[in-house]
């Protein structure tokens, strides 16, 4: 039974005074009146920590605001891409053929808090014991863009370049959207002027917080605007765990059941939203999406493939960086701007020409919890193409918590490292944190608190790693030294 | 496309010092060795309140417990029913044909909380211009039960007997279910022993706080339960807007919204799980269901109709009251028990003989999310019967936020009230929160802290209302004084 988008509305994200639940029955209300309905069967509600972000955990009253009381309310939550989690959800109601028409809603209000606690709010979708290190979203993702780089032979000045054309880029793309947070075109300069958040990423590299709402309505009934394909998957929430770094595992699976539920190839998109939070996940998404081979992403983005006016472009609302990341209602407001596309409706300066089918992709945590939505144009004329598998996909590995001992102090490899300068309350800052093999082979997260110093650590240097108040520490080897200590403590 | 419930698991409820993860995983583990999977296609998670109850909002890392890493995992949260929230969104998955086995899981961690911050969490589902009043939900469910026994001519007496009826009852069915938190059998003299409270209602009347977990696995496998019905409503989340005082449009709805879907009527059901979060509810859930026409529940419960061994049992498991009520898995349990009994397993004691029909009702908040969900065995007959609605059904009203100014001071009628002891932080005790009837039509929530003697307040009396601090304050009215400074003010 195909499933139609009849409807969409957001409110311009970024600081707003009004409540969460005024933007959330603005934004409702566009979408309704754009699907031109003043009823729908059930309502789906896409808000990540309504709790603690807001003190509430009952919307309801909002079906009574918006002239819906009465009708089935669900709140979905799927960490940070809680709007498509909830579009996914609406999508099997209506697959079902339990409902007829659905409203779904994301939002969130965030700019009310101090930023510490926001980020302290969003850090708990990290691993616990991860956390106890102080460990951050910026700080995992700029351990990632480390890797990436490594592993890529990218140096750390080329690897910089990069992430700051990832933000220019979609600054460029924000500043022609009506709905985006920031408007302002920024330069390399500019981007070289910003706070160093958690090296290498800076804040220019991280999605702002934000306040907005987002809307889609899906009917049985046909309108211009289909779903052709949802993809779903998580991965462990540890970083220590994974089988790759510099891939998110939890994407490629998602959009290969995409793909495959559309019947569609990666080479059939004409235009994406990529989950940008940090820059280097654009780059990583646009190849675990199957669009760029492993490690030529970059490339990509360098001869302009995905900017606005390139072959594939990518964010053309600007992004979460530019439009702005109201954690809940960005992922939904990714297929809002699909949506816009493929109607013909994006405005003259940011509109895609010929775009029939378009791609959203969003990560949850450090890409444990990603979606992958295709829409099309309901008139595109369908061919059946083969199914399409990403090449070389490392199997996912089913971690299990390690139940052996903690491995004893000695001699481990630096696999990846961040030094975090905007750390959580209660650590000092700048606070250095690796992720460290061990000879065992087991991969542990270490901090090193005095470590001020990055550009004596490199990705794949010796290092000792010892214990201290239960928590791994890591210090530089010093071969000589510790044979000294050696020879003293022998009898 | 048949939906089928292949597997059941839950933890013993009560106090437990494990994590929320670890009864999770328990409950999940059972559930999918009942139904002899070790995978499964999607996991939807029922969780009401784990950002502000734990800290901690990304539950991936518990699909790496159970072995199911990498699979499409969705939180679902619809207030208390968050487990039959889950249990709706899992079955549109699979009756959308996208899943072939899913696991649903739902639990809630709340006894390692002081009391006070479990019930101010449990309040952020009351309307936010009544909280301010300090209403709380057994406020609430008190102000119901009053104008039940007001509306059905109950003495005070006469309904302090009922609904210790109803206490007894449910313990009595809990004292032989190995899961149940409280295994007592209670009498009417310990009930009558127990704290007041919010008057009428007393210790015993509240559902406890607890920890738990429940699972269910569903399979588009034949198994030997099925689902046949699943009916969702919601109301105003105010007091002050609803349609009635003694029942909940939103069971009633919910209820029709099943039964079509099952193409059953109330008479066939077997067994049921009513809500029983409050004593009261389970008599207006009754009702609300069709059992027994309005304000005859109570005679039911009298004439044993509703006990173990009768017609029509109601809460064999114990119910929320004596299985104990982790919120999030309450409504998942509800169908954990249904399936036990239609199954046989549910103990020599407690088992229902020739169930073959069981419906499990939750309620939301004050009634403003309610879920009705009906199994029956695969094996069982089937017989096209007339399509069921319920009698006299008014229409929801929806209502909208007053526009208009709040109504002067001036004679107001009492439609209910109670005393509320146990108040929340920053609220004197006791206070007497009311519902009443402005002249001009408005309802306002209003509180006298200074009311000692509720034996003084009877539902129909005139109040006098004022304004004070921004909110509405109610005192008894006398005429003659009054009067006497209506004349001292005049010229």
């Amino acid at each position: 039974m195909d499933v139609f988008v009849s409807g969409v509305g957001m409110t311009k994200f970024g600081r707003s005074k009004d409540p969460l639940e005024k933007m959330m029955v603005e934004a409702g209300r566009i979408a309704l009146r754009d699907a031109g309905l003043d009823q729908v069967d059930a309502i789906f509600i896409g808000v990540m920590n309504a709790g603690e972000l807001l003190g509430d955990s009952n919307f309801t009253a909002l079906l009574t605001d918006i002239g819906l009381t009465g009708i089935p309310s669900t709140r979905v939550e799927t960490v940070s891409p809680t709007g498509a989690g909830a579009f996914e959800t609406a999508f099997h109601a209506m697959a079902s053929g339990q409902t007829r028409s659905v409203l779904v809603l994301a939002g969130e209000k965030m700019t009310h808090l101090p930023p510490a606690r926001s980020a302290a709010i969003l850090s708990e979708g990290i691993d616990r014991s991860e956390r106890r290190y102080g460990m951050t979203m910026p700080a995992l993702a700029a351990m990632i863009a480390q890797r990436y780089g490594q592993e890529f032979k990218l140096s750390s000045s080329k690897l910089e370049d990069i992430l700051a054309q990832v933000a220019i880029k979609n600054h460029s793309n924000g500043s022609l959207n009506p709905h985006a947070q920031f408007k302002k075109v920024i330069t390399k300069r500019d981007y070289l002027n910003s706070q160093m958040v958690s090296y290498p990423l800076r804040l220019y590299d991280c999605a702002p917080i934000s306040d907005g709402a987002s809307a889609i309505v899906l009917t049985s009934h046909p309108a211009s605007v289909k779903v052709s394909g949802i993809g779903h998957a998580t991965d462990t929430s540890s970083l220590r765990h994974r089988a790759s770094f510099t891939s998110f595992d939890a994407t490629r699976e998602a959009a290969m059941k995409a793909f495959a539920m559309a019947e569609l190839n990666p080479l059939d998109i004409q235009l994406a939203e990529v989950d940008d939070a940090f820059t280097a996940f654009e780059i990583i998404g646009t190849e675990d999406l199957g669009f760029f081979p492993p490690g030529e992403g970059w490339k990509a983005l360098e001869e302009g493939v995905t900017h606005l006016r390139g072959k594939l472009p990518v964010n053309p609302s600007g992004g979460l960086k530019s439009r702005g990341h109201p954690v809940g209602a960005s992922s939904l407001a990714q297929l809002v701007e699909i949506v816009y596309q493929l109607r013909g409706e994006a405005g003259e300066e940011r509109q895609i020409e010929r775009a029939e089918i378009g791609l959203a992709q969003s990560t949850g945590g450090l890409g444990n919890h990603n979606f992958v939505t295709i829409l099309e144009r309901s008139d595109r004329r369908r061919v059946l193409k083969q199914r399409w598998r990403p090449e070389h996909r490392p199997e996912i590995k089913v971690s299990t918590r390690p139940s052996t001992p903690p491995p004893p102090e000695g001699v481990g490899t630096l696999e990846t490292f961040t030094t975090l300068y905007a750390t959580p309350e209660g650590f000092r800052s700048p606070l250095t944190l690796a992720l460290v093999k061990t000879v065992t082979g087991e991969r542990v997260i270490a901090c090193n608190p005095d470590y001020r110093f990055p550009k004596e650590l490199k990705i794949g240097r010796k290092v000792y790693l010892k214990t201290r108040e239960g928590l791994y520490v890591f210090e530089k080897l010093n071969l000589w030294k510790r044979m000294r200590q050696w020879i003293k403590r022998s009898p």
